[in-house]
């Protein structure tokens, strides 16, 4: 059921023509149309567009509540300027009207090409029209709605202590720290303040969405959600986080895997650095730089362009004391190469999903990053889009 | 005559087996012997090669001088260590001796794959047999000799007011900001003092080299040596000055061209930054950003992904006072775009060569850097190296 697991959630997903053939409009509601708390996160791109600039100032004016939230795909309403915003306001209008709610608790967002207008001659009676076939079963026609170069729908149910949590999510290209072009929608019959939500989705994000580094870009519309009717009672506000954690993590994870071009997911840890931030920082040039990432593509344990990285990545960093790692296994040591199962490391870097830890010899701080390899079918996948 | 063209300096260039076929030894020396005014500028990564350390360590050392610059391609003698440091010492010590001078008035570098030991059966007697070959003539063995991935060596002359400047260059990939794998050796026969000819390198290379980002990636080994045997006498330090800033300019141009994988040179300017560093840090983030390279690989004007770029690269940004221009022609302005020439963008975009310019809205500062495509080529030489 995923992003309406929770009772009291709807969904709906259709085809407007947006895009030419896929879905491209969903909508996500409460069942009776009541606002229920809602927190949000979104992107730290300046050149932010329209539809973010709209939802967050909602979110800040009614204190953080929502009835619906209405998203179109292939058109990210970015890059569009006074008109992208009155668009944007017209979507929450029209959504409102046809589920019968207040149009300030209507969230919107859209994601796709960069700099053309949104054809509202589609996407306002394809509003219309979708509302009346909102229904908990909406669900998988909702998430492959919201896609856009994704290959595969991403949705995730938690069940915590005596509520339940579900989510769907898109993004696969334009992916690195600080939510950039991936959208996700969690819901929840938990019962917590918007306060509360707020802060505990801006921590889980931080952990889980913000540690995936696909090509080091922020998108212009990354959005999260989550929406909270408070059906099932309050929780343990811990175990709430924890399952909000797990949900979020289970969607990035997700999202690596479908990753434009990718052959491979890393799981890049940066130990022994001065501080949190400059292992974090580390961990992001790491998993940013090119020649790192062609030699992930290649499966080839070329620890030099690990150190190389580091090196280069504005951090502490003591070649003397450092250590880079391939499942497990040490292969250099101290800057130099250390005696070690070759057979066993390639074995490692030839899976799917590899785990490789830098050591920075400076410090005792770690982070964890998840990163993709570099190879012909990202730039195939993004040569001319506009 | 490139870097033998002031008169007093000779080279050779031969093969001893590092490589397997192509050449890989360079010595470039002063005709007698003697050591002249030397100045270096090195790579800033903290895991930095043990030929770096040592020269660093002997301009540091003798006040800045050199007799001789021996230089190794095909193994970077990065991640040895210990006893990388005494590979590094024993090439200079053999070339002192097989050109008669001092031992430390021998510079040394070393380019190619990280984390092997040098071949040092191999490069001892080769240098004990090239230093026999040293000859103005043999600057074109010399620059061939220095060669890594590159496909053509880089060679440059400039005439200043009585002096002469020549200068070979290596590198095309792992070029980034901040010296990375290139080496570049200038000499003339200008009279200039150690520091003032230090400090002129190190302003050249920041306003040249330093600007040329292949791939946002930072080498270990990356050197630039100038020697001055003051044989024509004093210059006017500003017009010498402009002589090796046109030098250098010359060779990061003949290096942008060899860029692994390269199909289009992009000399990209941002302004309307808050300050220097902030256009500096934006040109680069923009010329490093994956979705920006690969759009410009398709000769696609996507404007909206280079105001992605400079929205998220942590600089001040003011979209509705931003513009992108292709070519000198202006396709959006204030974050939307705007009436303009398509075909005209489209030809200037398909050219081996284009301008860009972004502002930023924020301020009157401004910078240009160098930059390239990403394409399939790229990946390509860089999957498997080690």
């Amino acid at each position: 059921m995923s992003v309406t697991a929770a009772p009291g959630f709807v969904a709906a997903g259709c085809h407007v023509g947006v895009k030419r053939k896929r879905r491209d409009l969903a909508i996500l509601a409460t069942d009776d149309g009541r606002p229920v708390a809602a927190a949000g996160v979104f992107t730290t791109n300046k050149f932010v567009a329209p539809p973010v600039v709209h939802s967050r100032g909602l979110l800040e004016a009614n204190g953080g509540r929502a009835s619906a939230v209405v998203v179109n795909s292939g058109n990210a309403n970015a890059g569009t300027g006074d008109r992208g915003l009155a668009d944007a306001k017209a979507m929450g209008k029209m959504t409102a009207r046809a589920i019968g709610c207040d149009p300030r608790d209507v969230l919107v967002c859209s994601t796709g090409v960069i700099g053309l207008p949104l054809p509202m001659e589609k996407i306002l009676p394809g509003i219309d029209r979708l509302a009346t076939h909102l229904s908990r079963g909406g669900h998988g026609d909702a998430a492959s709605a919201i896609l856009t170069t994704d290959h595969v729908p991403k949705e995730g149910v938690v069940h915590g202590a005596g509520y339940t949590l579900g989510g769907m999510a898109k993004g696969c290209g334009m992916i690195a720290p600080n939510m950039a072009t991936m959208l996700a929608f969690l819901t929840t019959d938990a019962e917590v303040d918007s306060p509360s939500l707020q802060s505990i989705l801006r921590e889980a994000a931080a952990e889980t969405f913000n540690t995936l580094n696909v090509d080091g870009a922020t998108s212009t519309n990354d959005t999260v959600f989550l929406l909270a009717n408070g059906r099932a009672g309050k929780p343990r506000l811990d175990d709430f986080a924890a399952a909000v954690r797990e949900l979020c993590m289970d969607l990035t994870l997700q999202m690596a895997r479908d990753a434009e071009g990718v052959t491979k997911v890393v799981r890049l840890t940066v130990s022994g650095a001065a501080s949190d931030a400059e292992a974090r920082a580390c961990a992001h040039a790491i998993a940013e730089n090119n020649l790192v990432k062609c030699s992930w593509f290649g499966a080839d344990p070329y620890w030099g362009r690990i150190l190389a990285a580091a090196g280069s990545a504005g951090v502490a960093f003591e070649a003397d004391r450092s250590f880079v790692a391939y499942g497990g296994i040490a292969v250099a040591k101290g800057g130099v190469e250390v005696a070690h199962d070759g057979a066993a490391v390639l074995a490692h870097m030839k899976q799917g999903e590899v785990e490789i830890e830098c050591g920075l010899g400076a410090g005792s701080a770690s982070a964890r990053v998840i990163g993709i390899d570099l190879g012909p079918g990202y730039i195939k996948e993004n040569i001319v889009t506009s």
